[in-house]
């Protein structure tokens, strides 16, 4: 684990504690996020504050709230709550997403479900998962025996969602698109329908290296495999 | 909190410790389920004998994958696993319904998030909220401030689906539909389209005592404003 990721897990930490008021001191000790709404109130300000002050030493913050902070050759892309709408509402599927880039490439990214703890992290050497508040890591592995996959703001391509419904083929949309994109490794599928926020995609997107990617205007289809890729694209043009 | 309750929470923490191998006895400290999708193999027969061992002595069971079990005046109703799929594809949305039935009426419910730890139960006397391995429990309070809905099953309804679109009105489908009528107190409204089957309704449908709740067919709609539920009605008949 690098200076860069074990200080972002850090600052993950303190703000799921913050969130969950006590939660990673001893899992099950208290009614958490869902218990008080007054809680995540304000929780994008509160996760980017903690995120520019832990992370500021490794380079300027671009994070969509605060705009550009600080000085430095990398720039760190900060997406401090991914799935904003669920925390707000209780809905146990939200984030962060933290890449930090030299001259435009990722060179280091995490996302972290803030909800229940999985943690993700990815450097030139290694993809690993493991919980908030662990030392313990391991490679991520894909999951074969998946069933469903992904269709992040499905709205925004009813055609294709119609299309993928009529192929029998199961989908959810959770709401938050760098811990959907993050969990790619594992689900059949992952597609994100309408424009893309840097924010939102460079942490998570460079996590995808090595599965099979189509990226269009409005479109990103991620597969584990490359029929199942094709597949989907093709259903999205209508054929 | 009953002994029915406490014993189901027992067992319930009993199947996320297997599931999360260690999870629960110090929050991170493991991959956790989505590390190795072996894990998930057989996970509904798992978590079914855990339930039926545990609460045999309350009443027979009637779950899905067993049929009925044992004897008793009182009825189990069990959905082992709710979002089965989710939990075999690493999507950390899936947990267990549970209801204690006297002559057809459900007297006690319990719903477990499998994924992050969150627990739900219902007595006569009281709707409460926690976590796994805690006994800090605190009353469900609903969360005005909420932004999205949660739609299951949307594709069974899909002119529904582009009618909520149309109307700007966001929604999700996670897919648990006992685990997202948990959570209708927080959400803005919960919608599930299509045949509905005891074993996922009896806990949480009763959850939903004192929202407003229109219960047809092939349709429900759960809402904490009357006016919500009446909208949401008139636009799932093309009004």
């Amino acid at each position: 684990m690098t200076p860069f990721v074990e200080t972002t897990l850090i600052a993950a930490h303190e703000i799921a504690a913050i969130l969950h008021d006590g939660w990673r001191q001893e899992f099950g000790d208290h009614g958490g996020i869902g218990a008080g709404g007054d809680r995540t109130a304000g929780i994008d300000t509160l996760a980017e504050n903690i995120y520019i002050e832990k992370l500021s030493k490794f380079g300027k913050i671009d994070s969509e709230e605060a705009g550009i902070v600080g000085s430095g050759e990398a720039t760190i892309v900060i997406d401090p709550i991914d799935g904003s709408d669920n925390a707000v509402s209780g809905l146990p599927y939200y984030g962060s997403s933290i890449a930090l880039e030299v001259d435009g490439k990722v060179q280091e990214a995490v996302v972290v479900n803030l909800a229940n703890g999985d943690c993700f992290y990815k450097t030139r050497a290694e993809l690993m998962q493991g919980k908030i508040g662990s030392d313990r890591f391991m490679p991520v592995v894909r999951r074969e025996e998946s069933t469903i996959g992904i269709f992040e703001k499905a709205y925004a391509n009813p055609e294709l969602a119609m299309a993928l419904l009529r192929k029998k083929q199961k989908f959810r949309s959770p709401g938050a698109v760098a811990l959907s994109l993050a969990y790619a490794h594992y689900v059949s599928f992952v597609i994100f329908a309408g424009p893309r926020r840097r924010y939102d995609f460079a942490a998570a997107l460079w996590m995808c290296e090595g599965l099979e990617t189509i990226v269009e205007e409005e479109l990103l289809i991620v597969a584990k495999e490359r029929e199942t890729a094709l597949q989907l694209h093709r259903l999205a043009q209508g054929e």
